[in-house]
């Protein structure tokens, strides 16, 4: 992007110079209105509300001159179609997860989270200072984005079960609703992956079409009501152990903006991005209390399942690199870093972990 | 603040409506200059770099209006003097770690960590939607002080120590360099707290002065060379499982900005808080790589180790309560939110981190 930003700010100095009467600072204020599509609904205000954040910063921060109006999913595009608006211009800007798009490119999944990947924190670290968004960047470039993090869900529940998962065996003609690789890496265990939409899965689980179903976590499982037709709360989303959401920006109408509403821009992302993983965290945990209350069982993916599913997903990753060169450059890219992060996380961030975790349970 | 930015926003209305002939936006974008005293010296690049990542968005955002000067410690005030020149308006804002300030009123302590208190994401959690941003600033207006959060280290480590700790018996009498609150609970086991800069730490450990010294984790604790004088490197750091930094502004000053400025400000500080933790969270792997290959010795405090340090904490914990109306209020919200915050990290998180870790180990 750079040498676009180049560009933008000569020809707005170029401008400024020809037109020295006038106020420097109103060329760097225009009047703008731009459309952001979210790929997910109102009801979902911890998502959703991460897009509201970011506009309402802009809004702000230019003293309402640069108004970005928040369309929740399907009333400009279908939540899956997000990036496709920005790609081709019918919007400026989205809110999206970018795992949506692997049938484009199995790259995209990067943008989110990977089955095995990272945690949110080491996420943001490799987005900021590991190289993560420049990778991404060059990548989305060829689909005419600039991508700027906008959020995170913290590591994800395993979803919701109608029978006990206990061995990897028992995954075996699974009809679950669940997406994009996760789905593929299930599919290799004899799990029947299901694309259902967020407001379809309840009566899907509840007629029995289909057997289990991942959404988020406890804050938005609880408002769907899944705990009402299915008992077993399974731990954790190993294929989302941190899942990123990112504003999607067209990349011409990135470069048109002044520098300083690109400053704005970027700074009113990372704002949403760490308030969003605030407000999941504040959040789940009384939604996490009620749904105990009224008795769904919480279970941890057993070991085993645990560790077919890593072998499957790595036997993925494997057919994808190989077909793949831009995907295989991501994952040893990312793979590196995590084997780093965890040698450190596994150190002071897990040893505090482990001892108050521990304490609270005998208290 | 409320109440003050209903004034400070009333006035720039005025203004702007007996001077109808110039372009509103001139009432919004004024010339400032700010000077921002850091608790830190340049060389820590990760804590010292969160201001000037905050004063290079103000001023990108402003086109340049809005100038923040940014210096190290020492230059204008001491690193502990800092929130005394905000107080005092002889700078506008500072960056800090609010912990510094207990000897004023213990209840400092909550802006950054107490022992045995909440991790990193937990303490943004805290602050943005659990109401300790509130609690927080109608504390610090006693003290001229707007408060944002603005970086965090992590879990840091429980520093470096030249015998094995092995059971609490072996505190007692160990001087150790280690600030605060922590100081006074291993006080209680017997330790003696010792309170020394940065730049003294080194030469006190080789000479013997003191027997262990804490300062943050890898990646600073690498550039002062500790490892060469003292061979155990202890965790978890139980007395910051996330250590947050703010950036305090002078409450006048605050409420003297335009809106649009304390927009900006506010994106720019939670852009610092984000881009701080990731840095470490990028750059302790390497150093703890380095620190381990030189011969550092990394040891877990025992869990015994851990839980007479947390009886001493709760001790200290109910004496000031006891004697600190404010302290007590701060330590019940917070205790109620910890506990429900590891009621759910527990789960979902902890889950996922310890089935990576232990992956890790095996590969």
């Amino acid at each position: 992007m750079d040498r676009r930003k180049f560009f933008a700010s000569t020809g707005t100095a170029a401008v400024a110079a020809t037109t020295l009467a006038a106020p420097a600072i109103a060329q760097s204020m225009p009047e703008l209105t731009w459309r952001l599509t979210s790929s997910f609904p109102k009801s979902l205000d911890t998502i959703f509300g991460a897009a509201e954040t970011f506009a309402k910063i802009v809004s702000e921060a230019t003293d309402g001159k640069f108004h970005i109006q928040v369309f929740p999913a399907n009333e400009i595009v279908p939540g899956l179609k997000a990036a496709d608006a920005v790609t081709n211009g019918s919007v400026e800007v989205c809110h999206t997860a970018s795992y949506y798009y692997v049938g484009k490119d199995p790259t995209f999944a990067f943008g989110t989270a990977i089955p095995f990947g990272l945690n949110a924190r080491q996420t943001n670290a490799w987005f900021y200072f590991g190289g993560g968004n420049e990778l991404l960047n060059e990548f989305y470039a060829g689909h005419k984005i600039y991508a700027l993090p906008g959020g995170n869900t913290g590591t994800q529940m395993g979803g919701w079960f109608r029978k006990e998962i206990k061995t990897p065996e028992d995954l075996n003609g699974l009809k679950m609703r669940i997406g994009g690789f996760a789905g593929r890496v299930i599919a290799k265990l004899g799990a029947v992956p299901q694309q259902i939409a967020g407001g379809e899965i309840y009566t899907a689980l509840e007629k029995g079409t289909i057997d289990a179903a991942e959404w988020v976590g406890p804050y938005d499982d609880e408002k769907l009501g899944f705990n009402k037709v299915a008992q077993y709360y399974y731990y954790p989303g190993w294929w989302e152990g941190g899942a990123a959401l990112h504003f999607f920006i067209n990349t011409d109408k990135w470069a048109s903006l002044p520098k300083n509403y690109q400053a704005i821009v970027s700074a009113a992302a990372a704002t949403a991005n760490v308030e969003m993983c605030a407000k999941y965290d504040a959040r789940n945990p009384g939604a996490l209390k009620n749904l105990v209350a009224a008795g769904t069982q919480l279970k941890p993916f057993s070991q085993e399942v645990l560790a077919a599913c890593h072998k499957a997903a790595t036997e993925l990753y494997d057919e994808t690199s190989a077909a793949n060169p831009t995907f295989k450059k991501f994952l040893d890219a990312q793979n590196a870093f995590k084997a780093d992060e965890y040698l450190w996380f596994q150190v002071a961030e897990y040893g505090f972990d482990s001892y108050q975790i521990r304490h609270r349970s005998k208290g």
